[in-house]
């Protein structure tokens, strides 16, 4: 996958795991996203390797304290949040069109207190319930496929004017 | 195309297009819509028969003073705009992926001033920029595509959760 996804957890993974190292229970669905700076859309088909894990519409936001190094690069300061709004999609007559909420993943920056994740904390909400988070390792479920992107301040996410 | 365009101007038609009625020449490219309320994204691709005129990723946006006539359906107070960031994309691995700003497509709603085309003024700038503006006549090249979405207020895009 090029440098344009937000997160690589697997969702298979997720559903399997459950171990509890580095859970990020602190962080919660952020709310009024879709008014955050849109960073990309990707959509991941069918046709690819990953479909099982993240298939369908990735709607890449980042708020205000992310916007600025986003826009010049990383590395992102602590409060920077990154969220990926997933809906499903549905294929009609060759055009992709945006279907119901899957889940929100969510990236937040806090050097010292995610130290061992490269300071970001993970976590996944399916269908963006608070109640419904499926990161319980993020060192295995999210951050191993961030590292490659590490001059990128672990972010795949790259600004497009 | 199911109810998810925000605009249905063939660009075939708009290149070939030379006659002035209606024009919207008072429309320029608004500002900030990235962080505008991100509507939904479409994607028409090669296999849709709108890809010559419409090829691309569709993302829809609309300012506040529409957002909650969306949430709540139509209609929309004037000063609504909606502005579809269209890109480019490129298909790698069974991912679709967010390429180069193609253009912007506008619609602002001023019922009176836009009386003859439902209360909407239309432009698409190519390339997003103000001296590119490709709208010549906007009953032809817009509003009559949209006259099916009357009941709402002759905007595609609905509200997604």
């Amino acid at each position: 996958m090029r440098r344009v996804g937000l997160f690589s957890a697997t969702l298979a993974v997720l559903a399997i795991t459950s171990m509890t190292a580095q859970s990020a229970d602190d962080i919660k669905p952020p709310s009024g996203y879709r008014n955050w700076f849109h960073v990309n859309t990707m959509i991941v088909d069918k046709a690819s390797p990953l479909f099982d894990s993240l298939g369908g519409m990735h709607n890449v936001h980042v708020n205000s304290a992310g916007e600025d190094a986003l826009k010049k690069g990383s590395p992102y300061p602590d409060g920077t949040v990154f969220v990926t709004d997933l809906h499903d999609f549905t294929v009609s007559d060759g055009s992709y069109v945006e279907g119901k909420l899957k889940g929100l993943a969510v990236m937040v920056k806090d050097a010292k207190k995610y130290e061992a994740t490269g300071g970001w904390g993970f976590q996944f909400f399916a269908e963006g319930d608070a109640n419904k988070p499926l990161v319980t390792d993020a060192t295995k479920q999210c951050f191993e496929c961030h590292v490659p992107q590490k001059t990128h301040d672990y972010v795949y996410s790259t600004y497009i004017p």
